[in-house]
């Protein structure tokens, strides 16, 4: 097993990586550290084992997400960092996770800027835009007028984009993409969801189809894949 | 030390002891367990020591919060749950906080009830309340036209109220305290953890005292009382 | 949903609700909060809605436990507080568990008290015998020459007894129940376990049952019962 | 800022940077993601700000580290794995941290290796010595007679050796750097703390530097020097 992913996707420099979601919205993996490396390591230092080939290293994954009661510890060195823009709405679900870090745009110190999430397939667009126009008017008037921004930012409505970044080891990255790719999800959440989990397959080939064939299908069943 | 304040505060009754912070919003201790008993118990287990005294306690607790640096743990067998009704961007700066936990009033399942915050002392109010009104109009008629709550949610500022319950250690209150009751917090937010403080104060006195004289006053200076 | 087992707990008081594991440890239930209720508390939040009956209550913990994937927030707001006395190879596993507080007697502070686990139906435990007293001997010589406590230690093995308190939510809590009452898991350390569920029944008898049905029975197979 | 550190260090390889510490322990920075300049991107997407120069960055550093309340998840999007070999008794007090991952060689799976600290400047050394060698000879016997591993370890001395890996994030780090360096410290457990320091200088200088001088100096006076 090799860093190899790593050196691809630095050659391909971390934001460039970005992948559009919804109408506005991006999700990028800029940084990544261990890969399927890292857990291969978390499980032969328990044993003292050494790798004899590279299909051992794959059967060893497997069987580790396999595992029931599981050891989520081996999954925790490899780490990766994401850049994500979305809306309000999916943010306040998505740090509602807590095994890793955010840093997000502060609406405390920053002047929200006027880009906000339009569905598409419902009725009234045209009232919803106007809407969140006139939103964006009358917190600019009232900045203007001396609010302060962590004030005014209450009349900006949660379809409103953000933006963080996203620290978080592969096992607590499963978990979340277990509960927020699921169709049980919000759509628009589970849009992410399926575009990290293209990206994270890149860098975390083996756990990453370990993953949608030990855990994703399971929960999923049959028709729905994970892709 | 005995457990006296807790037979108190049960009799009050959870509920009873809600606290008015904002327009229309609350903070109550809910439930809680251990109290300042707790934190002798987890700094006597590691020497073996009987407390001699409740000066004793009472030193070994303002010793135990001035030690730097500091032994947390024994200040997490303290815990409670508090109920909170506040404007979601209040709620989103305490949802930051990870070592707790929070369950929230879902505006995926229940519709969302017509309630605002309004600031006072400031201009053009009756524009920001004629706003919050009509987003609450436009979320009905969306709702009513077939977009998901999930969805229409998204015309909805983030100076609606929500509510969610938060239990919580005494080391990772007092973190979230000394941040939020600090001068540099939100103004809005600083009033639920001054609320806070003076809920726990009742149930953790040696604690509370001793986090007033050994962590707020070092941090706030003399002319910032935390009560 | 009654605090009624809360009550009957406290009249027994906790010390006195410990229970005997190996030869020469022990297990007790401190000090508890929320219980079932809570976890009742927990999910009748996100929907705002309200408990039409004990039936009701039981069949809405029993449908959160099996739910896939899991949420688990809601079992986090019951808390424990657990006393136990077992081998330092059980508490280093033990201590492994993360999302939970630990304080222990210190062997930096304390003296080693004259305790060690003795298996039985092992061939040699005479030898066994003579050399962990033999360390103990050797401890106490080399403190009286003026080696520290915290380095003679290095003598003592870890089939000595230690003590320490555990607070943990039960979610946590049923994390680790799955994993030490498991049939994989080290004889010693699943003696703790099982002795744990017994008192943790009492106190959280709606979850208990239902943890026993939902993911204890498919992890261990009906041949395997936690009682 | 530039990732210049993380290129040199790849170059001279994980494992090469293994420090001896103690008479048979060692540390290695294996792995590690984000350095300095991760700690700027944390910072500077809160306020959507950019770096002007890097005086300005290592400005910006060292304010972060100095706020008092502390902001520290911007700090948490650095992290590290690290490779350890101590005594038993060093790895008990390391894994009481709980913000990281460690992956620790099982001796229920593989077998004691002869191995054990040895104090110097010390009275009784050959005695010790002696019941060390004592213990691995009675382990050897009684795992021949058919003793699980996992029960026979209970004669080998927290003395003994350990390996483990260690993944954990810049925050977290620097808050074990401050409790196991410190003079109250055992002087064991420092040895490791002060080599891990000079290593993560390398990495993460501007962070490292700060750290000496705004949380180390207070801490510890002006005579500790940390190198």
């Amino acid at each position: 097993m090799t860093d190899q992913g790593k050196t691809l996707t630095n050659e391909a420099g971390g934001r460039e990586r970005r992948v559009p979601v919804l109408d506005q919205g991006f999700i990028a993996l800029e940084d990544w550290m261990g890969g399927d490396a890292a857990v291969v390591r978390g499980a032969r230092i328990c044993y003292q084992s050494t790798s004899k080939s590279p299909e051992a290293d794959v059967r060893l994954i497997r069987s580790e997400l396999r595992r029931k009661p599981s050891v989520n510890t081996i999954f925790e060195h490899a780490v990766m960092r994401w850049y994500v823009r979305c809306p309000i709405f999916v943010a306040r679900q998505w740090m509602r996770h807590r095994i890793c870090t955010f840093n997000e745009k502060s609406l405390r110190y920053c002047t929200a800027e006027r880009s906000y999430y339009v569905p598409s397939g419902l009725p009234d667009i045209e009232a919803y835009r106007a809407h969140m126009e006139a939103s964006f008017d009358l917190y600019e008037r009232l900045v203007a007028e001396g609010w302060r921004k962590e004030q005014a930012r209450a009349v900006l409505g949660t379809g409103v984009y953000t933006e963080f970044i996203w620290t978080v080891n592969a096992w607590s990255f499963m978990n979340w993409l277990s509960k927020r790719a699921d169709k049980a999800a919000q759509w628009e959440h589970r849009q992410y969801a399926l575009a990290a989990f293209r990206l994270w397959r890149e860098v975390m080939p083996i756990t990453a189809a370990a993953f949608a064939e030990e855990v994703w299908r399971p929960l999923a069943g049959e028709g729905e894949a994970l892709v």
